[in-house]
């Protein structure tokens, strides 16, 4: 038996990345994938990384019977592709934003515009198994986490969830290019991107209140503030969290390593390690590394995430979450160690 | 049942990539490692993109039994490794350059010492399944090729097969850094290598007798001369080798694409395309891509092969070659799409 | 006495240098640029590297009196926008391709379109200054080379020059992403193009003809047949020509030692190298360095030209010759050292 | 007139880019330049860029009579290189960090050794003259700012001098790789670094206290308690600081501005920008872009410094202090625009 998945917009990097990691996934298997500008090709002509997939058409819509959809059309567009699925019963899980802040007035604060599906809003599921693995596994439609929240909230939920910090948060990340997605205009060029380093949407950027939601979740700590700053890297794939929290009072580094190992005693991909991580030791594979580090002059802990933005950060993290929902291991299809140098 | 592998000298990056391919391997299995500065330490914690191998400790020689043997060893410090399991009738894939060239002679000539096991050369076979597939299965001593050669020798073998070239070749090949290997000194630091490149070595590489030996092998056209230069440029995986022959007199562009098709139909990790293609679509997985043009003006066939140095240019070629010697699927472990972008 | 420089099209990479290197000449400064996407802004808030430049506005066309005209439009537009500076005496330097093929049969059969000017091609002067020195100082329409002619052009003059080399030269040459201009679509991105090397419009690059053509007026050798494969290279800047030609019989690594030393003796921006150089040592400055090596076993030479292709290979060679038709120092404004690491 | 400059350990880095950026300067030329390791040969040959320094050799010791020196030694060793010429009266401006810490304590507990020459710290004024102008100008012995610190400190002056912040700043740092220095181990090879992002001295980098110390001596706000964790980014040039610290109540976006645009009016290596900054725009040349961002939910300001690490994190940096030190304009030799892209 082999479940058939739908890919929406497998023309983007995050779709493009969910087809060569379900090529291996051994009790799954594409069944259609849609793309309008390719509609017609061949997905394994469109993309020669994926000649594997020789025979498989991209078409306008899903075609046939799937069992799952994965989503990963735009932001703010993805409600109207999930939509159908989700009314029929088909899990669906959105690689997109539409469905992962729970409040719609959140959503059309930072997106400038309304919902476009509020009333699918309280079935929605925040899709990091880390946190929600139970939630994950009842649920038919998961809001797949981005790629900045991902590596964010893996390296400070431990410490929220002990309360081992105060409330205010500063999230310092770094993205490689791939983020900024496959479709982009010249400011991406390599040209310009590369030898350099640069800040954008300070302190503006959709991800922050779903960094926010997400950690005020896990409770035992005030509800944070959170300032998020992202910035781009010369680099392709791969996402560094940089997160600092002033500790509670009489917290000590041993406090916080073993907080840190017992939250992820059961984790399968989200690792905590003893030295500063490094983001190509996760390149293409669904590993999160989590290091915490404790500035005992100043009291502030520094708790690091990276992974591999389109793996744990999109398509990885939607084949885990696909995983839950179709009842299969969580690891199927996702063990295998990360590509190096 | 599951083969058990061993590697010698895990620790350089063709090792490595070994490694990190066999954990996906359906039919075999990594069982020994050595690697004499980090013996004593667990594989996935010497390596931390490996670090699913948490419980393989790399020691000083290969322990217990294996089925098969890797040899990763540095060139002319590789036949002694290979030696005992040789004579022992254990198959030995020797990913170094110890055993392509069939005349010691020339071994000597191009690495300025004599062979190290010159009576070992006779039951040698040249490790390229593309040419010499039936040779390979029936042999217990593989010699793997060299990067540089894999991509020049598949880009150019069918015109030398079918005698559409005369005998001059010039290979211009451009690699990646980490076919400078893993324990390298200042030259390759990233401040000097990025954003620059350079040729080395020119008509003075030791793969060149290697490119010249084996076309010549193919017969219906005289034994080429080959001028070979590398190159480096600032990627970390990658070969793209520009080959470069005068087309006999009458040769036409359809007779060229007819014979590189033929040449590789049922060929599963080689495939010829029709434009100029990336060693991007390359990277991590086993495949090389071949384009045939003709430059008609000048009666020049520019032929180029590309493909990932550390895979189909060394580890992944050794299971290839693994899985012909051991009677299994010439595909096993290495059937997946390359990761991109 | 300060010569007033007029570009047309700042807003290139090749403008934009040339008002980065004009900015330190000490006869010459920018009186009037123009550019017409961005005209009304100052280039100084346009380009924040170019932030000197706070009180130049960019034109739509050149405005008030200029001593002489860059020209840095798009081959075929660049002519009408030299053609009324030519006709009223003012000199120009067009780095476009419009005036560089002297038979505008040629043009039309490379551009795929006839040539905008052709009455004007008689008084063009192909502009390197090593091979024309005297003839562009007494010139007022100077074709300023392409990036890889001046590379692979100053690699073999002086075998040509010397009659060191057979007929048949093939041109391999590795190109920085600069080098496909400033307003480029997708397929320039940093995604696709970092970790990767392709070839393109394999021996039907438009540069071809214009190697053929200069190469063919040093004489000696007969006119040579020149096959031409460019190459990306994940990089920003810097051309690698590396160039085979046969020797003629009995010619020796030491009479081609000579010949190229001979040849580039009073010439101050191209340096004959003992080993093969870097393009990195020439990033920033106008220097092109030139290394020659002799394959004995084949009798080929092996020719390396490297540079800046944004400098010698574009703006740096437009002021050199700006020089040389204002009657300035050869160097002015250009000797200084390249930028490293 | 024209001074003589000398450079000890010309042969790193800063001492080679020093080299580079003084062959322009139209006051000062280099009489003599150290470096052990290549002692002997001509500093244009050891250094393919710097070609242009044809007759200048490379001794043991300074030679010949100087009226300035740049010592460009290592850390703890460069003090008792620079006390002879201290002694004599000869203006000494130290790159590495011997005399940056006023206080010989802190010293021996960031570096794990005493200071080499705690006598001199007294005379010793740290050089960054957007802060300390005359007092440079007035000694004889520079502590040169390191590169973090340099960005670091020009994004936070105006707040700290102005008193908009509270006393708890984090500075979480990017920097490219030839922060590291030229003469590296394998941790900085390219297929290591390259595709990579990762933290290392995580709050315990020795720059930490020069940032402190120097914020701190601005004095309208309190002493900062500094939380400093530097991050290598796959790049060879720049360093982006982004800080982060909390706004006293009551003040706002546009108190931030005028102050930040007030501060540096009269800077001439510092601009304040309205968008994020790239490190990229300052390549090559003597800037600091400085950009100041409110975050106004969570009443944070975010600033941010961007330069290159070699030139205003460290040889021009050294030049534009050689330059008040001698009574020459500041921006003598450093007037010139940023290379780009």
């Amino acid at each position: 038996m082999s479940y058939r998945v739908g890919i929406i917009n497998v023309t983007g990097f995050a779709g493009m990345e969910a087809a060569r990691l379900l090529w291996g996934h051994p009790q799954a298997h594409i069944a259609s994938v849609t793309g309008r500008s390719l509609a017609g090709q061949k997905l394994g002509e469109a993309f020669p990384h994926l000649a594997c997939y020789e025979d498989l058409t991209i078409t306008d819509g899903i075609e046939g019977e799937v069992d799952i959809v994965f989503s990963a059309m735009p932001t703010a567009a993805s409600a109207a592709s999930c939509e159908p699925f989700v009314r029929k019963g088909i899990p669906v899980i959105d690689i997109a934003a539409d469905f992962r802040l729970k409040d719609p007035a959140e959503f059309e604060k930072w997106m400038g515009q309304p919902h476009p599906a509020p009333d699918l809003l309280p079935q929605a599921v925040y899709g990091l198994p880390e946190l929600n693995r139970a939630a994950i596994a009842a649920s038919r439609l998961i809001a797949n986490p981005g790629c900045y929240p991902a590596a964010s909230i893996l390296a400070m939920a431990p410490a929220f969830a002990a309360g081992l910090v105060e409330s205010q948060l500063i999230v310092d990340a770094k993205s490689g290019i791939s983020g900024a997605g496959r479709a982009t205009g010249g400011g991406y060029s390599y040209s310009d991107v590369n030898e350099d380093v640069s800040a954008y949407k300070i302190a503006n950027h959709n991800h922050q209140p779903e960094i926010a939601q997400e950690l005020a979740a896990l409770r035992k700590a005030p509800a944070p503030r959170v300032t998020f700053v992202p910035h781009l890297v010369p680099m392709t794939r791969g996402i560094h969290a940089t997160c600092y929290a002033p500790l509670r009072a009489g917290v000590t580094d041993s406090d916080v390593q073993g907080v840190y190992r017992d939250f992820y005693r059961d984790a399968p991909f989200t690792r905590v390690v003893d030295t500063p991580p490094h983001t190509k030791h996760t390149q293409g594979n669904n590993m999160c590394l989590v290091h915490a580090a404790v500035d005992s002059r100043n009291g502030m802990l520094v708790a690091i995430g990276v992974l591999d933005n389109l793996v744990k950060g999109a398509a990885g993290q939607a084949i885990e979450n696909m995983n839950l929902v179709l009842g299969l291991p969580q690891t199927a299809g996702l063990d295998m160690p990360a590509i190096y140098p």
